[in-house]
This record gives structure tokens, C-alpha cells and sequence, in this order.
């Protein structure tokens, strides 16, 4: 079988057609004949379907590793294709559906001959970046969103990636208390108990009843809604020391940390698990506080995502029993939840 | 009893040092009476073994919400010193001995009369940035430094810092084999047994016998050595390849691993627990593997650390039983051990 290869595309004749796309879902047919991407010709040499590859640009005939060494054939694609295969599934990249995704999965028993689509893929590598707007853009379609590492190792790890309505039912009155401003947090020294044992702000000194200590944080949303009162100074200055701290990460984080109260969501410091909160999204009393749901890390809507580090997050969420989400923080906020998938 | 406070440092008569320090270790006798650090007074005011500081600069008393809300008093020391002393330590930070540390803790059942110090502590929130150099400090003294970070609910977390030496006992001959560079790796069609099986160097596109993939790091490692000539240029080919993925950050990878392959330990990439490598001590063969024991994140040797991702690194190793290493990259390249601790 001569199946022809032009620097971008493969292509075979209805031979090819038949026996790759009927029988086994390889490329997309056209007038009779088959359109192979790169990737699908790479692995169906690699699984010796095809000996070789014509280039007709220069009649070369290329074996697999011949052909996985041009320039127009991405092994991060590869990898992530074979696996996929490995794992039962029909995907295609050949298709309006990647709607700028890699690949298109579909439900095991499916193929491209149907309609239905479980999985949009992107392939990255695990050492390149990816933008966060690439990644809110495999959240915002109605299949699942998956994002696939390829690592040094050229093992595949997929991260489901959604897009989270984030909301609780935590709701306390609050009256005005008065505090000091220290040197990184602010102190309560008279607090009705519905401040921390109920609301779940701050942390007390020493025990119920108490002198309270708030963050900056806290303390500046609380300033900002008039219910805490600061012996010298106002929300300004909680704000002003704030950034004398951490630079602008702090605004970052006062802007989540206030949607996160707006929303009913009590956030509290994430750092034992490296995250900037940990969440809990229906607050009644401190003492019948069950686990925190999720983790949550801050940062700028341009931010450039490195696999590495979302690997690490991920899994330090999945080991706590919590899950992972990233607030990306611009003109407005908008959240992003990543799981590890086994497809 | 008239304990005074000057701005800086906090005095008291020969009661004061009776009972506060032959009795209890707070402070340092100085002529008969005794000097106190305004986080020692603090910690006296909050116990009430104090009921109040005279400011000597105005005359004010100070309870213990108005001195710790004095710019000279960091609540940071505070709630460290507290921990310490909760847990029934004597602790000082007027001394020598913390060498740039903020304080000596003695160990249980020792004080400072003695000379026997068990930590040096250096305290931070979780919020401000550390810088490599500080850390480094810790590590390089006799006692066990440690790194104490006062969270946003004002609980302390304790990182012991050391200095570790770094080798291991993996050794094999390497002939040299020939390889074709890819986008983001190199393949090794024709492999001796050795490179992978025993050496692992790489890993199998498929099973035994199989075309070899290695990664950029490794194959410009291997090429440096002379271990692997490849079909078009050189090893300056690859580094240049790694460094259009990853800009700088490959060079300093390069570095650590080629430092590591030298002292007879095989770092092999950590992607999947989010650090750069996972190193294995002995590596006499794939099929004896043991578990790998140490993650290592390279860093430039300017490196600020973020409390918060010091926690995230450390959980996450200790989560999966191994411990975290720093790579500090610099003309030179230092290391750091990082380990949670309870004191």
C-alpha cells in the first residue's frame, strides 16, 4: 500500500481508506480516499501497519523513526495518541471538533463515524508553558476538557479541567468590632463569639472567649463591609501594610478572598497545603466544621501555567482529599478546578 | 514589680531576675538585674506574669494587646516564642549564640545556663519571601537549623534545614551509541542493554530490546561524555533545543544532573510529585529498582522561597516518602535538605 506523506498530511487511497478508517478510525475520508495527520501515520508505523511512509517531497521512504524525526511530527502528540490508543479509545485530530484542542476522544465503543465526543485533549509537554486563557478555553466547551503531559519519561498524565461555579451557604450577621493593627495581622480584643465561633473569622489568641487575631486579609474585607472598626487607621491602611508585605499578591488575594465571602465560601489561610486558602462552603459553627472542600491558588489571568507546578498541586490536593482550583484574577475573576484523569 | 521598656529592649530589678530568669530563662542577667527581649516581655505579659510594661519614652502602661501592637514588637517572634515555650522549651534570643538567627532553643530539660543549644530558629510569615542565603545560614552552623513560619491563623510550622551531601554509589561503562534528535527528546534506535537496563539512562519507546527515548538533560549529559553521538550536530545542538523549550532553566537542570550522574546517583525527572527530578542512590539495574528517595527542585542560587511553596514541596515528599532537596545553582551549586519537624 503507498501511503504518501506531503510535510503536513498523509494520504492513502481506498484501500487505506478501508482498512485504517472503516475498520479502526484513522484519519478522515475524502472523496474516496483517506487524509491522515502526521500523528495517525506515525503510529500506525510504529505499530508496523504501514513499513514506511512515502515523503513526496523528496520520494524518500521513511520508517517510524524516520518519520517521528521530521520536523512536522510533534512526539508530544505521539505519545499522548499511542497511549490513547493504548487505553481503548478511537481519537481524532482531523476534525472541526478539537475546536483548538490536539485531539478528540471518544467514549470507548464510540468512533469518529459517530457524533458523540468524551474527551477535547491539548498535548503539552511537561517542561513547556501553557497559557492560562489555552486552559480555561478546554474548560469552556461542553465535552470534558482534558490536558495531557507528556514528561521526560514520555508518560502521559491528563488533568480534567473545568470551570466551577463557586458558591456556599454560609451566612452570619456581623456588628462592628474594633481592632489594632499589627504588624502583619490584626487583633480583636473584645470579640462576640460570632466572629470566629460562627462567621469563622480569624483565630482566637488563646481559646473561646478570647482575644481574636485577624489576617490582613480578613480584616481589610471586614473593614470594607463596616464591621470592623480599627483603633488607628482604616481599611486603607490594613491594605497599605498588606502590600508592604507581599507586593500586589495581596490585592490578588483580597479580591478572591472577598468574592469567596460574597459567594457564601469562608475562605481560611491554605498554607500547611501550600495553597493561599483552603475553602468551606457552608459555615454554621466552628465546632461543627467539617473538612475544608477545596484548595486555592491566586494569580494574575495572563498567568503561564507550568505542568511541573500544576502536577504538584493537583496531587498535594488528591492527597488531602480536597480538590484543586486557581482563581485567575484580572479585570474580573474567573475559576478554574483540575482533577488527575484516568481516561 | 516595674519591668520598663526603652523601645528595644525591656528591664526589670533584681526580683525581675530572679524570677524571671534563674527560676524560668527569660531574659539575660546584666549587673544584677535583668534584660529582656520585647518578645520575652510579651510572652510575660500574656502568661499575666506581668500585668504591665512602663514605655520609659512616654511613660504609657502597656497591658499586653497595647506592647504587642508596639512597631518594636514582632507578633511573628510572638507567637513563635509562644509555641516554643508551649511546648516546654526554654528558649533565648538574647545571646551570640543565635548567630543570625532570631532565637536558641535549649533543649528539654536544659536552659540557658547551660550551653547546650538544640535549634537555631529563624522566624518568618507564611507571607514574606526567604532569601536562599538565609536559608543556607541555618544549615551551615553545628546546631539544627530551623526555619519557623507563622501562618495566617498564627499556628507555626517547623522546617529543619540542613546541608546534605549528596552521592551515591551508581557506576557503569558506557559505550557509545547514536542518536536522532527530536522535538523535545532524543532516540536511541539500536540500544545496548546498558543504557537503559542498567545504567537507566532514558526509557523504552516499548518494552526490552526497544528504541530508546532519552530526554534533553540526558542526552546532552551523554553527548558531553561522549556516550552518544547524534545523526545531525552535537551536544550543543541539544542544548539549544532545551533551551527554545525552557529558556534558562534548562541550563541550570543541565548542571544539577550532570553534577548528579558525577557523583554516582541517577536523577530521573520528578514531573509526577511536581519537582524537577527524583534521584535514586544505586542503581545497579532497572529490574532491582527501589523506590526513589529524594525530589529535587533546581533553583538559581538567588533564589527567594515562598513559605507557602516550602510547604507545598515538603508535604508533598513527605506525603510520598521521600524527602526534598534544593538544587542551588549558582558559579557553584549548594544544596538544601528541607524536612517537616515536629520540635
Amino acid at each position: 500500500m503507498d501511503v504518501t506523506f506531503d510535510g503536513d498530511r498523509a494520504h492513502g487511497g481506498r484501500q487505506a481508506r478501508e482498512q485504517f478508517y472503516d475498520s479502526r478510525g484513522y484519519g478522515r475520508p475524502s472523496d474516496g480516499a483517506l487524509e491522515l495527520a502526521a500523528v495517525e501515520a506515525a503510529h500506525l508505523l510504529y505499530r508496523g501497519d504501514l513499513d514506511a511512509v512515502r515523503d513526496t517531497r523528496d520520494g524518500a521512504r521513511l520508517d517510524f523513526e524516520a518519520f517521528l524525526a521530521l520536523d512536522a511530527v510533534s512526539e508530544v502528540d505521539f505519545f499522548v495518541y499511542k497511549d490513547l490508543r493504548d487505553r481503548g479509545f478511537y481519537l481524532s485530530t482531523l476534525t472541526d471538533a478539537t475546536d483548538g484542542a490536539d485531539f478528540v476522544v471518544y467514549p470507548r465503543g464510540h468512533g469518529p463515524w459517530d457524533d458523540e465526543v468524551a474527551y477535547r485533549v491539548r498535548t503539552v509537554s511537561e517542561r513547556a508553558d501553557v497559557g492560562a486563557a489555552a486552559v480555561q478555553a478546554l474548560a469552556r466547551r461542553q465535552e470534558t476538557g482534558v490536558l495531557a503531559v507528556v514528561d521526560e519519561e514520555s508518560e502521559v498524565s491528563y488533568f480534567e479541567v473545568a470551570e466551577p461555579t463557586v458558591d456556599g451557604s454560609t451566612d452570619h450577621d456581623l456588628s462592628e468590632v474594633s481592632g489594632e493593627l499589627l504588624a502583619d495581622r490584626v487583633l480583636v480584643s473584645d470579640p462576640p463569639a460570632t466572629v470566629h465561633q460562627q462567621a469563622f473569622y480569624g483565630q482566637p489568641l488563646d481559646g473561646e472567649g478570647s482575644a481574636v487575631q485577624l489576617s490582613l486579609v480578613e480584616a481589610a474585607y471586614l473593614a470594607g463591609e463596616g464591621a470592623l472598626a480599627l483603633t488607628e487607621g482604616d481599611r486603607q491602611a490594613v491594605v497599605d501594610r498588606g502590600r508592604a508585605v507581599e507586593g500586589e499578591r495581596f490585592d490578588r488575594r483580597l479580591r478572591v478572598y472577598e468574592l469567596l465571602r460574597e459567594s457564601g465560601v469562608v475562605p481560611k489561610t491554605g498554607f500547611k497545603f501550600g495553597a493561599d486558602f483552603r475553602t468551606y462552603a457552608n459555615v454554621e459553627s466552628v465546632d461543627d466544621l467539617g473538612h475544608s472542600e477545596y484548595l486555592v491558588r491566586v494569580l494574575p489571568a495572563d498567568h503561564d501555567f507550568e505542568p511541573r507546578d500544576l502536577a504538584l498541586d493537583v496531587r498535594l490536593a488528591h492527597g488531602v482529599r480536597k480538590e484543586m482550583r486557581f482563581a485567575l484574577v484580572g479585570d474580573d475573576i474567573e475559576w478554574l478546578g483540575l482533577t488527575r484523569l484516568t481516561p
